[in-house]
């Protein structure tokens, strides 16, 4: 049995694993904080030392190299970080930085790909041929995988489902368009959209679980508050479950997949919010495609990631999975 | 040099022509209406005779197959027409009716993918590796040719891309979903806006052009009126290129494709609309997205569908184009 390091670089945490090359074996699962604003030299000898943490506890197997996800965008045959406002990394060398570090061989994919791949391989869309996700987070990524294999596009920038216009005079998004997926239901965006009806007066408990200071309102707060039984923070999920219903509808609509995986924060809201979403899926997707897709939450938790940088590595050195 | 027969069958029209397998001939193009109120066994016996027409003309020369594209959604590995609401065809064996009257094997694939496989093998997409197009009339299909393949998604569905939400509370479609792309930039939806602005008081000459007869605005009259030079003709066109750039914003954010290709009637508005068409995506995309991507009007009027049927056949026989 061979082994994989997966890295998952993300703007907040760093978190890298050791995975089996037929995914039944993680070890050393290890995490640490990004801090982007310490420089790229930092945060490469930050993910270095984790990676050396990770291969401590995988003694005595056989590590053939490392999969490394990284926000985008990316060029993934040079292995070249070309962008990323979360880090403020221009053109940056990244996966040879790792590969001289460690002295194994590496793979560089996008973050939302490899999440996304990960699931495939080892998580909640397992073995369909078709798959479309979403990283629901600070932002909104987005990763394809058709007939098994992650979809690229004609310079490694496909996926940005997040930023697809569903209300094309709606939300200014920080990308600068309007009406984006992302500028309504990314983690940020559903606190937002809470915190402007408390403002306007609404009536609701959100205030005193965060003793009134509104600007520690989160999507995770939303969510408790909803479980509590809101009756405004369910309606602002509820909306979300909209909002996102739109989208996945237009995912079905254009790809016709198995499954369509939703990963991140946003699946701690649970039924409250994928009983709706699927139901507004149902009221706008063409039946037989929407009949023919599962709409579900990622399985692996904080390790989709891991997994699927791991498994790029994988696929592009050895074919599988 | 083999040929094969291309059938491009339509709601209003049937085209049919043989195409050369390196696309170099094309023998006779023949058409007639559809006729679809006269039962489908009127319409197999149309299409073969024209098929026979085409034949006639290629007399001498080796015809290997033929390749049908028709409305859906289809089973294209039984040759199925599964429901057309054009046709009003349910579970319909259309391929193998063809190949009985024929006597030649037969391909079945949807018409837009067609139209968009024929643009990317002889017309406007030429060698690129990644395509999206748009078929616009009476409808707005979708045809996605990735890899140089036509993707198909999970039950021959994929590609609904005039079904995209764009304004999720918008303009209801005959989908039955609110604020398609179809619902504003089909040609009924084009022609539907403008007349909405005539009967509100609009300032414009577009009534004189149906002498006062509001009912037979079509599409093809605004861009007429438009090109005439009719301030408010324009302004319906620009919306219509607003909406649609909307729309390839979100195929260009989601597939970063090599070319998007814009097939119908919809083309004839020219520059009036392809102008603000790529000015609205170049606002509202990712930048290195729409830098990597061409939006092009497609090139083979009217026998795009026939090159592209002919190309699913032989893809499928011979492996190429």
């Amino acid at each position: 049995m061979r082994y994989v390091v997966g890295i998952d670089l993300g703007g907040t945490n760093i978190v890298v694993g050791t995975v089996a090359e037929d995914g039944s074996e993680l070890h050393g699962l290890v995490s640490e904080p990004t801090m982007p604003e310490q420089g790229s030299a930092a945060v490469v000898a930050r993910i270095v030392k984790l990676a050396r943490a990770s291969l401590a506890e995988a003694r005595g197997k056989t590590v053939a190299g490392v999969g490394i996800g990284s926000p985008g965008p990316l060029d993934t045959a040079r292995g070249l970080v070309l962008l990323t406002p979360n880090l403020g990394w221009t053109n940056f060398p990244l996966r040879d930085r790792i590969t001289e570090a460690l002295g194994l061989p590496a793979t560089l994919d996008n973050d939302a790909n490899c999440a996304i791949f990960g699931e495939w391989w080892r998580g909640a869309a397992r073995g369909a041929e078709h798959v479309v996700g979403l990283t629901i987070g600070t932002g909104i990524g987005g990763g394809i995988v058709l007939h098994g294999e992650i979809y690229h596009g004609t310079s490694d920038i496909a996926g940005e489902i997040g930023h697809m216009t569903i209300d094309s005079t709606g939300r200014r998004c920080k990308c600068g368009n309007y009406g984006c997926l992302e500028a309504y239901a990314s983690g940020p965006a559903i606190a937002a959209r809470a915190v402007e009806g408390v403002e306007a007066g609404a009536e609701t408990s959100l205030p005193d679980y965060v003793r009134g200071d509104l600007r520690q309102i989160t999507a995770q707060v939303v969510y408790e508050a909803a479980h509590d039984g809101d009756e405004y923070a369910r309606e602002v999920v509820h909306d979300t479950a909209k909002v996102l219903g739109a989208g996945v509808a237009n995912i079905i609509n254009i790809f016709n997949p198995q499954v369509v995986v939703i990963c991140g924060g946003v699946t701690l809201a649970g039924d409250q919010l994928f009983v709706p979403l699927r139901s507004e899926v149902k009221r706008r997707a063409f039946k037989p495609a929407a009949n023919a897709c599962r709409i579900v939450p990622g399985e692996l938790t904080g390790t989709a990631g891991v997994y699927g940088a791991a498994a790029v590595f994988m696929r592009r050195t050895w074919g599988r999975p």
